[in-house]
């Protein structure tokens, strides 16, 4: 059966020394691996970071992020530079963390997070981005594939980029940068948004599918929101996808009016048990689909 | 059986007197009425827009906009106080043009389409808002009873504004601004993102409901994602809904990568066709849960 994490996120931000602790935790979960966000310089020393891993019995995958200063497919060339740079670093964390995949909008073009509203973009535009996300990729998955590293382009729902929305666009994405080193993720939080079917979007996606995270609509735990758990489980069945399943579960359970919701909050308290009902659920669902 | 219309935004942004031939292409599509942004100054001549909308046999709802400049819920008081002043306007608009609803984010705190990231908002400040917007509420309300016209406060997805993101939370806010004319509207594209299950979410708003917008969870044309229609209308026949219902079928079938999606973009093609279709789905989906 898959693998299935925890994020990182889901019990701290930025995840320090103090924290190292929680990997034993996440096991005692039941837990296959911790996703990381990929350490920011200073955060966290990284062999500490991996001891602790390895001590607990956990395996590690990597989400990496971007922002205006490193994007891709900024028009500013030093913010493409530092882009492409941070992308080559994300690998060397890999690897000295002993994990093969680094997934996340590799490609940049934040939106909210950015505080960037949408705006038209023109074909020039349009196609000098595609151009330089395929460059980068490229760059970036040769690096990754010498060191048996795969970057995975998740696809992001509207608000938070522009640039690459549905499992569709991030195949053509990485087809058109025609380099080694490079998958696919989906995250059901988005594919609720953006894709037309979960079942065939999985199928789209096919043997280029890396990484997949579990998320209800609302970033509740697993089995409070409306999620298709059987419909997405059967598409992994039929993609014959093997690799980890990361849980992502954001949401706080916090109801009340003016909290924004959107913006990454603590834990108020100890979730362990809905997150072991989350992983509970999603095993139940792998096994019906025959994974 | 539900009135159905279709948004403004749908064939033109801004709505001009160019646009006025434009109810008989609607009319003609079987829908029964336009739901038209609130015309910004200037923007059309509110006379010729009745005339044109009853002359072509359609109804008339208004769907309100707030921006960082009238937004009371804003830090800045002068913003505020135009917030509070525009929903004055709105009720005057709809006054001038026949309309009973006007519906949308009347509280305020735009997030992406502002330009605005989420950020953390504290106690203090939290609390200041709700009363902010209770107190705007509340006067723009009574104004609204007296001139036969009902404010809808519409909850958006987290993205778009951090301030009502669940039908729950829109009923809490106008049982605390505690005055006649406000009601609740709901848009299935925000549901399927923030609420844990469509119908229970109906149920929860159950009478205050005073109009409703029939979205894809992608924006496409109704029947073409994963929302579950039947789950919808079985909700809507539950709280006897008997009023309006909008299409907003925004994503104009554009899949290319890097075209942002969150963007207003005008029609490529006719889409007549698509929409009739949209509002045909519709319409035997209600008949069937018997609204």
């Amino acid at each position: 059966m898959n693998p299935i994490g925890i994020i990182s996120m889901s019990y701290a931000r930025p995840f320090t020394a103090q924290h190292l602790p929680l990997m034993q935790r996440i096991k005692a979960c039941d837990l296959d691996f911790i996703e990381m966000l990929v350490p920011e310089p200073g955060e966290i020393a990284i062999g500490k970071l991996r001891v602790a891993i390895e001590d607990a019995g956990l395996a590690v995958a990597l989400a990496a992020r971007m922002n205006p200063k490193r994007d891709p497919t900024s028009d500013d060339p030093v913010s493409r530079k530092e882009g492409r740079e941070y992308l080559r670093r994300c690998v060397d964390v890999a690897v000295a963390l002993g994990a093969r995949i680094v997934g996340g909008p590799i490609y940049g073009a934040p939106l909210v997070f950015a505080g960037r509203a949408p705006a038209p973009v023109d074909e020039k535009k349009r196609q000098a981005r595609i151009d330089w996300a395929a460059e980068a990729l490229a760059e970036a998955g040769v690096y990754a594939a010498s060191l048996d590293v795969v970057l995975a382009v998740e696809p992001l729902n509207r608000f938070e980029t522009d640039m690459v929305n549905t499992g569709r666009q991030a195949v053509e994405l990485i087809r058109k940068a025609r380099a080694p080193g490079l998958g696919v993720m989906l995250d059901t939080f988005h594919m609720n948004m953006e894709e037309a079917d979960l079942f065939e979007a999985i199928k789209g996606v096919g043997k280029h599918l890396v990484h997949f995270q579990a998320n209800e609509n609302h970033r509740g735990f697993l089995g409070t929101g409306h999620i298709d758990w059987a419909t997405v489980c059967h598409g992994l069945a039929a993609v014959q996808y093997k690799g980890p399943i990361t849980l992502e579960p954001f949401r706080r359970d916090d109801d009340r009016i003016g909290v924004p919701l959107a913006q990454w909050r603590a834990p108020t308290r100890d979730e362990d048990r809905d997150i072991r009902k989350s992983a509970g659920l999603l095993r139940r669902f792998l096994e019906a689909a025959g994974t």
